[in-house]
């Protein structure tokens, strides 16, 4: 039996200053003891920590702090949050930040209620059954992280070089305050790769091996042509409070579900494996990560359904060309160019790193797990083709 | 402050067959005897009851029933209902149906647990607490009251002649199984009107009085040509699986409040309030009585904001012309052919109904409650301006 489940239960408070309802919000929702789970600075600086905590006061809500959540979060930290919930019987935890504090924050929540070890969920030994409830306050559009089921996470012990993630729908927050505001001072370089992300959430999804929802199609279509747009603008100014909310919203509706409804296998999703490799060994921004593979990717994977490619020029570029491979060919560029112009590489190169045989070879034998999986369904990729698409793309 | 919260928990099973997991996912969801409330005919004839006893008895789920409901559902059966789930400890019903199924069931979801008269909470004398969780099985996609916060309900024991409604984000379904296959035999007429009132929920929301987001309109544009599209080919061939299909899913988003995210106000909502009369009295089709009475109710109100209409025109029809106002007198000539083509009504007259002078009078004196109130907010109607359109419409 073949379905599709759509589950985004996320209470979103969706404007300016929405930041203020924190307190209100977790009192509402049961919070009574919270952890407030920040990254390393510019929530402080910017005083955004400040207004949350005297809301949390002003509500009688209980607070204990952990902060210096880094990108590409790691479990070292989140084990000590799972120290702390336990120890202070912490009933909630409020994530202020972007993806990595969202994804830190869902790892702490996973690990408070279980009396085994958060890494278990992770290493795919064991799925959990119980999560800390957790809101966020969103600094940056990017991850989705805010209303999806996703966790990635490092393991600075023992794979400082690769990253692991569970998916589970109680991975998803209760609720998420999403002030487009607080993403002003995102710099130019995190505005496009979180665009990047974004659009890549979406575009992962449009390719699958199962029959189409045309609506769902049209709905991705919107999507990827609302932050082609804002992007532009945010990028040429970056207070434009319209573009910032078009922005976080489609962030938040990219990975939410929404773009695979209708689609039984949930996309393709083999560039983010790919880029995993780069951003766990290299440390780079995921969506620079992303950008850097795409078009590498879907040159090598275009001959499966050409097809596809066209409906996805056409719904978001216009492109017309009866020659399905020629509309192909047409839309890798325009999205290559579309990356290009977020100030993203659209080569690994690109990104600083010395992509030589040896390092795509060893690229490859990571991504497949030396040839014990593969990854993708629009085109399914074996080692081989995982070594020929970084190759391509470095 | 102003924000738009965007809640729409409802857990939905999308795709063939789905109405098989009944039994399943009412275990999942913590289910142990349920109320199983239905219409009065159909879903026994169809074997679709008979599949749904079969899927419960087989989780080991306990169930009383109660079918019996007509279109715009009636106060009595409710509170039957309430009786039942009082007395046999009813902790879940499982709607089985179209949008009135649904409602008359979320009507009895608060009447349970409360101690008061459930019509406390309809004609707004109370905010209800709580709700007996529900789950529905959809036959009809029409009234998106599987994913909204709406339910309406007519007192047929003291207001025979008026509906009342209780919006909460209490009356949301926990989750919702959707089988387009099940719409197959639904009839042109209740497909045409179904399809209108799917539009007319994305409609209402469209014309608000705050700031635009635009990736919201383009949402909206791409669901309405979805539905548009999609009809026409149900109406030529009712079994085609893809168009249902996508009906379905655009009749769940239209009304799950995505097409308000980012309008403080949430829409206009005039129309509906002004077919509230006629439906209430005369019993129509709620998509029908939309349709006779939305495009004099677009022409009464265009001045107001000629270019909002022109981008509606433009971004579902393509409708271009640089006078603002003759795109918007385009973009409303097209959505009145458009639900001419589903065979819906355009005028009051195609109900059947005889709107004479003091029939105009009597309901624009009904709707605006004896003046007490106004409708709208796109352009704010009083009394006058609901008699006018009436008179326009008829």
């Amino acid at each position: 039996m073949a379905y599709t489940e759509y589950f985004a239960p996320t209470h979103v408070y969706f404007g300016k200053e929405t930041e203020y309802l924190a307190g209100k919000v977790l009192k509402e929702k049961g919070a009574k003891k919270v952890l407030l789970h920040y990254g390393s600075g510019s929530a402080e600086k910017s005083g955004l920590l400040g207004i949350i905590r005297k809301s949390l006061e002003e509500n009688g809500i209980k607070f204990i702090e952990l902060g210096g959540v880094r990108p590409n979060p790691r479990l070292t930290l989140a084990r000590k949050g799972i120290e702390i919930c336990k120890k202070e019987k912490i009933d909630f935890i409020l994530a202020v930040g972007g993806g990595s504090v969202l994804d830190s924050a869902k790892c702490i929540g996973y690990g408070t209620p279980y009396d085994g070890d958060v890494w278990d969920f992770y290493c795919g030994k064991v799925v959990p059954q119980k999560r800390l409830p957790m809101g966020a306050v969103l600094t940056l559009s990017a991850t989705g992280s805010e209303m999806s089921n996703s966790s990635v996470i490092t393991n600075d012990e023992i794979y400082p070089n690769d990253k692991f993630g569970c998916n589970t729908n109680l991975g998803r927050p209760v609720f998420a305050l999403l002030n487009p505001e607080l993403t002003y001072s995102v710099s130019k370089y995190q505005t496009g790769s979180g665009s990047t992300d974004i659009m890549m959430h979406t575009i992962e999804r449009f390719f699958h091996n199962g029959p189409e929802l045309d609506f769902t199609d049209q709905i991705a279509a919107s999507l990827l042509k609302t932050v082609i747009k804002n992007t532009e603008i945010a990028l040429e100014k970056p207070d434009d409070y319209d573009a910032r909310a078009n922005l976080m919203w489609a962030g938040s509706l990219s990975h939410n579900g929404l773009t695979n409804m209708g689609f039984e296998s949930g996309g393709d999703w083999a560039c983010h494996r790919l880029e995993h490799e780069l951003s766990a060994i290299y440390d780079v921004a995921h969506g620079a990560g992303l950008s850097a593979i795409w078009s590498s990717w879907a040159r090598y994977v275009k001959a499966t359904d050409p097809s596809r490619f066209a409906k996805l020029g056409k719904l978001v570029f216009g492109i017309e060309d009866k020659d399905a491979d020629k509309a192909a060919d047409k839309t890798i560029d325009a999205f290559e160019n579309t990356f290009a112009g977020f100030g993203m590489p659209i080569r690994i190169s690109g990104l600083g790193i010395d992509a030589t045989d040896d390092v795509c070879r060893m690229l490859a034998e990571k991504a497949s797990l030396k040839g014990a999986k593969t990854l993708g369904n629009f085109r399914v990729l074996e080692t081989e083709d995982m070594y020929r698409i970084f190759k391509a793309a470095r």
